[in-house]
């Protein structure tokens, strides 16, 4: 066939894929933020429809002859179609070489398995889980040895959440963290509590004109980006036009909103300025998950936990909120937003005892996928772990080992992500404040030229590069662990003394 | 092909349009509620894709195969089935019957229409939409004609919107609606204008909480029905398990968002009743335009402006509204609800002089598509029919023949099914009123009883039987126009004396 030809029909086979991903994402959006309660099922099965065709759409032997003539051709097409004809044809491949029956006997048991995790959440009876539990891993492991089976089952798990990560680079990661912040964390956990300005009442018609605010302090253009209500908060791209945030109000927790846009904000970022020629393509997509969060924790971290953004929010929180905020002023704020102390929920936890959290579950999931750990050891070893590192008792496996969703939905390997996102952040701060005054661009609330570094060196790649090649371009060398154990060090000298 | 599995296929076909309808209805509805304003391009490229990919599935000579193949058989499947047949064979040839390059040819066509509509009314020239307007009339004649030959091209348009009208019927019935309302009109025309208390500030917060007070008293069950609010109010019915209202607050115009959430709601308790066997079909459908028209005019008018209905309200809107409303008395209100007075924009007009609106608009098209009116005498005709029948002075044709957009995206033969709703919801009334206390079901704010027989006789049937039958089987006799004449007669020398 004519390259021409071929490369026009690898162009519509991308919109039309993108097209039912966008239908899709607006179902979910719907049903996540205004559907009525009894619609879901109904919802469910047009969601169902929609992805069957999306999946006979790619997965079928034109297709697959299509990728494979333009491969032979990779050197007459443009970098950009080599990469998609490159991306799609190792999705293609995994989509194919997983066989069917057992795929659809794995999505019964990870729909039962999240209910049987619920369940067992709400009873604190982990014996509930740990059967389902079982059959996941060993899913898991096949699915793993499916995809390669050269490699240990964990690592080709991780590829699918950060292509290219190791067990070997995440254990030097997680080993430097726990090292450095172990003893640090265990001088100060005898720490007063956060301030309780902090949880006094706050109106959700004035927080949401606070999002408002940050939305336009982080540089979202509204005429492409929104921001709706749903029970978790969440960031949606459909299209570098059209991209939402969702944030929870608590009336007696305005940080946890104001946080949550920030977060979300970060991630919208991304999304709004990938290039515009990758637009309905696969091209159009994160360059991986540690990648995606690493821009939400850039803005929730390194811009939302900077000494200079509380400066830049005291006055308009005293504007919106001055019965709480009058007589606080910016060192009070800033201890407020920067508290620091070791607990038992991953979700609420600080900046800084965050990733401890995420070693805990790394080396737990890394375990359970080896064998090296069973499925009925979990709870001891989990609650072993929060007491040696976060100094923690754990007085119940509703608020242990059950509190996250991530087994039960068999995201195995997605856990490091988290961390690493925060690292990749740190990394990514240290090289723009070479050239940035970052402080006094936060303070003076206008992010503008740190929002562009991000685009240039971040955003504007989409999944045109890999996420470890993106890093060594943006900052000149390989990821380094370093940047992010510095700056925990540093903050926690910073909020509570050396 | 076995009767079964040709039945299967005729439901899978149904199951996969309902659900590209689901898919289309839901970024529809997102567009015209939440989305960014930047959106909408990107999120027409999808809308087109899924109208596509419906089209394909449903225009095909294989589809063809299996409906004329199950209509030899129609004796053999059930009274559903047989329906379902005959209403997709009736589709598919309407479908195959226009020429599809006449059809690309109109749809840009009317894009531009549109574009060229909207500025006449913004310039007040009508002179820029006139030749467009001859255009569109043009291919309006020959789409008739492709439709059925055999009879006026207007009649065949009509069909579109209500089956089985004929200008006969409405010659008559809008001739006793100029007849009985002209001269009744005329001798109120001179009242003093509506209180003024019905346009004093009311917050959003406390409309938003009207609307579900609103939702309540009409019966819509808010676990598959919610509100959102868009430009304009609209009714979308995705299924039986999800259906939306949307409404439009003014700060100082609170009975408009309350008949408009009273109007809308009258349209989705039809979504919401209609037979749970008829979900995913072409049955889950209303009957006609008219039919859902009377269901949202039974509400807005004959519940929302009986007497009884500001008893029930006015309790409530001085809970609401205590400055406003604390010394209205039931009078007072009834009267305000109740204003008549010709006015130059028919989505504004009262219940009496809305069918007048709608007489001229139905006079006008039909002589337009029948050639005895020429496009460019149409502003004058206009003009006239305004000044005879409403008395009123047109002074711009912006606020005159280029309100509406109807004609500009050639809906010939819409506007009838506005009158008529309304008159099937007065002869719906005249029938439920012989067995149930209308007026007390309303002041005790509990239309049970009045819902469930809208259900039994109007929403259950969906588009199982044509709506001349249907009004036939639910009153006893064919559509009688008498009803509603005499209804809006009664209704002035309610509010005016004789």
């Amino acid at each position: 066939m004519d390259i021409q030809v071929m490369c026009e029909k690898l162009q519509n086979l991308q919109m039309e894929r993108a097209a039912y991903q966008h239908a899709s994402s607006s179902l979910y959006f719907d049903g996540s933020t205004v559907a009525p309660r009894g619609s879901a099922e109904d919802r469910g099965v047009v969601l169902g429809m929609l992805s069957q065709k999306s999946y006979e759409l790619f997965v079928n032997d034109e297709v697959r002859v299509l990728l494979d003539e333009l491969w032979k051709v990779k050197d007459e097409i443009t970098p950009e179609q080599r990469r998609q004809v490159e991306l799609l044809r190792e999705e293609l491949d995994q989509l194919t070489r997983t066989p069917m029956d057992e795929y659809v006997e794995y999505v019964k048991l990870s729909n039962i398995a999240d209910e049987k995790w619920r369940k067992a959440k709400e009873e604190n009876d982990y014996s509930i889980f740990e059967p389902y539990l079982v059959k996941i891993i060993e899913f898991q492991r096949k699915f793993a040895s499916y995809k390669n089976a050269d490699i240990p089952a964990y690592e080709a798990l991780l590829d699918d959440y950060e292509k290219g990560m190791t067990t070997q680079v995440l254990d030097e990661f997680f080993g430097m963290l726990r090292e450095k912040l172990v003893p640090l964390i265990d001088t100060i956990k005898n720490q007063p509590p956060r301030a309780s300005f902090a949880n006094e009442f706050a109106s959700v018609q004035k927080q949401r004109e606070l999002s408002d605010y940050l939305m336009e302090v982080i540089g979202l253009d509204r005429n492409y980006c929104n921001i709706a209500e749903s029970e978790h908060p969440f960031t949606l791209g459909f299209n570098k036009h059209d991209v939402r945030i969702t944030t929870h109000y608590y009336e007696n927790d305005l940080l946890s909103s104001m946080y949550s846009v920030i977060h979300e904000g970060g991630h919208a970022l991304y999304e709004l300025n990938m290039a515009q020629e990758y637009q309905r393509t696969i091209l159009y997509d994160s360059t991986s998950m540690g990648m995606h969060e690493s821009q939400s924790r850039f803005f929730e971290n390194m811009i939302g936990h900077h000494p200079a953004f509380s400066k830049l929010m005291l006055p308009k929180l005293q504007e919106l909120f001055p019965e709480t905020y009058e007589n606080v002023d910016v060192k009070e704020l800033y201890r407020a937003i920067n508290h620091i102390q070791p607990s038992l929920i991953r979700t609420d936890a600080d900046e800084v005892t965050y990733p401890l959290h995420i070693m805990v579950r790394y080396e737990l999931e890394k375990r359970l996928i080896s064998g090296e750990l069973l499925a009925r050891d979990l709870p001891e070893a989990w609650n072993a772990m929060y007491k040696d590192y976060l100094g923690i008792d754990v007085p119940s496996d509703s608020v242990g080992v059950l509190q996250d969703m991530h087994w039960s939905s068999g995201y195995f390997g997605y856990f490091p992500t988290y961390a690493l996102g925060s690292a990749y952040a740190a990394q990514f701060m240290a090289t723009i404040q070479k050239t940035i005054d970052v402080a006094a661009c936060i303070e003076n609330g206008d992010l503008t030229p740190i929002g562009a570094w991000l685009t240039e060196h971040v955003h504007r790649h989409g999944h045109m590069i890999d996420s470890q090649e993106l890093i060594e371009n943006a900052t000149g060398e390989a990821f380094n662990a370093q940047y992010y154990v510095d700056y925990l060090a540093a903050k926690v000298k910073d909020v509570y003394g050396a």
